[in-house]
């Protein structure tokens, strides 16, 4: 790692049609994202990245609370014990987890290791505080980061230690545990559409996909500008297994005793890796205005000409008052550095104002994602921005969905995809299924797109397996992952 | 650890002049703050207690925010190596650390520690992004937790792990670092009286108890119910010696490279242990209104007589409207059964309406730290609240203020000290100092009472240290400290 390698610059980025994994990680440096630590595997989250993280924990902690949910803590550390009450729980995430033996200088007696999720810790405080059904529903919540001992990573896509939502419910019953399942999935999806214009489709993952521990994992999956699919959310359906598992029992109102029902779910900063990789361009980040540290960039044209900058802190209040967020350079950066800058770090919307603008009672207003120039009168410049940032919205949401449109491919064979994913690049299949593991396997082994989801929306592309040809069950989104 | 054992119950507590220790414990379970869990030294933060630190964090943040901080995110683990840069920082944290050893089934090429603080992170950082004095000043903090290896314990005054807030920030000059000190110790005194109803004191901590690696270490200090201090928040005042340790420069206006200039500051999830032991009672906790997650709750009496339902209905969205936190408990529990349950909780204000209430358009206000019963109309029922409740954080502050005076003690010689702790309880004792660790030591080992701070505002009580008798150089705040 260099020194000084995170200086700000608005140098151009490697384009995406030359390298758009090269791309990526130009805009999350240059955009003042992230920065890299001598911690392997580990980032630091900068301002202007964690202004973002901290938007969407707004928004989505506030759906959470709308939804019955409370927030909690759990300790950040599992004993090797308790992580090992579940069996495929401890299966699935014990080669990945990182193990503190040591406090001080003495040996622990019982290794401990840092949370790679937290159903073992929910699980032991139900199992204390659930007596009767009068103790249930419980809806809870936590926002911490947790720790999965990734090989190879990047930057909020896979990293050693990201930052997260986990929620865990228990139920009374299995019906109630379903439909808190498909509740937040649904809340996800209206997140995902309405606050970073990711449009997404609903499915279950097949058997060999979902959570380690789970009776069924329900996952939002987003495809990404190079044709990528993307995991944006999961929601998992536990039945009464950890309940068992962990002795979690309640008395019914008619007084037998019986096992609740759980869920978990969660989102993590990999949607800001989504957003990039959703509506970003050659010019740096685009941000959807929901999200967005600052929506509105003020740049003064002629500065420091008389009025000009008195007028331009007119309308910084006057937005501001309007709870946009807004910035007003007034640095002494030329417009063009500055223009250069805040495309860099994909502002939504930037206002220009010289004295030209003044004498005409307007401003000039410059859209990021497609350089659209308009003049807006002062007079009604809030309701005006407002109103752009919709369209902002809007715009970005249809763009995403045109890429996703261009690039699902409805195919019958395995040489289909394969002719597909060659000719017209990567992207969603949608293809039949007969169910088995081994088709699913030889899919991906032969195309390189494994099962993504059972879409929740089926469509009947053909009668028979894409793989064997035998009875179709289940029509399945296939696509390249990160 | 007993199964069911966090139960809900409004069973009587253990009363403070019996037991202090085992009243605190019995809030911080039946309150339903925490709970326990196989964890050893770590807590589960339970809803209510969760609700009151994002309450802190809310009003924090905004003040962190005001004074022109932004926040990030640093990784948890620190290498070994990075720890061990700073030689004073090293020796006083070491001892106390998680050691990382073991990533799923491989040894580490290196020990990672949980971080216990995050300087060596923010300063390897600094070094990356901080070049000229136009990169200065970079004012940031992060809402996370850390993890000391403690061996005693104590649920939210001393856990292995605790939530906090440390704020890490760069200048260009000690002059501008320092004064970051002081800016932040009175943002935590602000933060202290005006939402917290606690009194605290500012002052400096004396060399032996400074934080390893600063040059000034500053305090605010409590004085809890039972006499014993507590600190509250500390700041730090770094100088340049993190920035030599870790190489950070910057080239100055005068084109020379230079060293800047650094503090830390940090306030804990021990803050609600300072609420307990600050204005809770024998009947349970207290909050303060501006971090009680329910600040008025309303209690239905007849419940089932026409129209009381539906009046108490009204009642709760006229307050929720009024952007008061409110909750109405229409449960079949029994009105006495809630009266004693939001008792125990500390919930501020209870309102309740019955049918004779709804005939002379009025409801009961109970306020809970003093049981004071007053009629409020229902006209205004809005603007009543909101005066009771200043009204009651008034009263709070009021009465902490009261136990802090009553128990200051104003000292001249050791025996004077023994004495006022003998006869009068424990408490703060003002006494003058020499500046010899020796003294500080011998005053500890005879009183009980260690050095808490040197005030920021000195009294002169009279010229000679307490201990030695030689001339004085200050006056400190002694005591038995949590």
């Amino acid at each position: 790692m260099g020194k000084k390698e995170n200086k700000k610059s608005v140098e151009a980025i490697t384009s995406m049609e030359e390298d758009f994994a090269q791309w990526y990680t130009d805009i999350v440096k240059k955009a003042e994202l992230i920065a890299y630590t001598s911690v392997k595997g580990c980032m630091v989250i900068r301002p202007y990245g964690y202004a973002i993280w901290e938007n969407m924990q707004n928004i989505l902690d506030r759906m959470f609370k709308e939804t019955g949910h409370e927030n909690v803590c759990m300790p950040m550390f599992i004993p090797e014990s308790l992580l090992q009450k579940e069996k495929d729980h401890v299966e699935g995430f014990a080669p990945e987890v990182a193990w503190v033996t040591h406090g001080g200088n003495d040996k622990l007696e019982e290794r401990l290791c840092v949370r790679p999720t937290s159903e073992t810790l929910f699980c032991e405080h139900y199992a204390q505080i659930v007596q009767s059904y009068r103790d249930l529903p419980k809806l809870y919540n936590q926002w911490v980061s947790v720790v999965r001992w990734e090989k190879t990573t990047r930057p909020f896509l896979r990293s050693r230690e990201f930052l997260w939502q986990e929620g865990h419910t228990i139920h009374a019953t299995a019906e109630e545990a379903i439909e808190e399942t498909e509740r937040m999935l649904n809340v996800y999806t209206k997140f995902c559409t309405e606050s970073l214009a990711i449009p997404v489709i609903q499915g279950k993952k097949t058997e060999s996909d979902k959570f380690a521990g789970a009776v069924a994992t329900y996952a939002i999956e987003a495809l990404m500008h190079d044709g990528k699919a993307l995991q944006a959310g999961t929601s998992h359906y536990f039945g009464d297994g950890f309940a068992k598992a962990f002795n979690i029992q309640y008395t019914g109102k008619d007084n037998q005793l019986q096992y609740p029902h759980q869920t978990s779910w969660g989102v993590t900063t990999r949607l800001i890796g989504a957003i990039i990789m959703t509506h970003g361009d050659n010019n740096g980040l685009i941000l959807p205005p929901a999200v967005a540290p600052i929506q509105v960039v003020i740049v003064p044209a002629a500065m420091h000409k008389p009025g000009v900058l008195e007028k331009a802190n007119e309308v910084l209040k006057a937005l501001k008052n309007a709870g946009i967020r807004v910035k007003l350079d007034d640095s002494e950066n030329s417009p063009g550095w500055k223009f250069a800058e805040y495309e860099m770090k994909g502002v939504p919307v930037r206002l220009e104002i010289g004295p030209r603008d003044i004498e005409a009672n307007q401003c000039v207003l410059v859209t990021r994602h497609n350089g659209e120039k308009t003049s807006i009168s002062l007079e009604n410049l809030v309701s005006g921005v407002q109103e752009k940032l919709q369209q902002v919205h809007d715009g970005l949401y249809q763009a995403a969905l045109e890429n996703r449109k261009n690039r699902t491919y409805q195919c019958r064979t395995i040489e289909e995809i394969q002719q597909a994913l060659e000719t017209k690049g990567d992207g969603f299949i949608e293809a039949m299924w007969c169910g088995e593991e081994s088709c699913e396997d030889e899919v991906k082994a032969k195309t390189g797109a494994g099962s993504r989801c059972i879409p929740i929306e089926q469509k009947q592309i053909s009668d028979v397996c894409v793989c064997c040809g035998k009875p179709a069950k289940h029509m399945v989104l296939w696509g390249k992952a990160y």
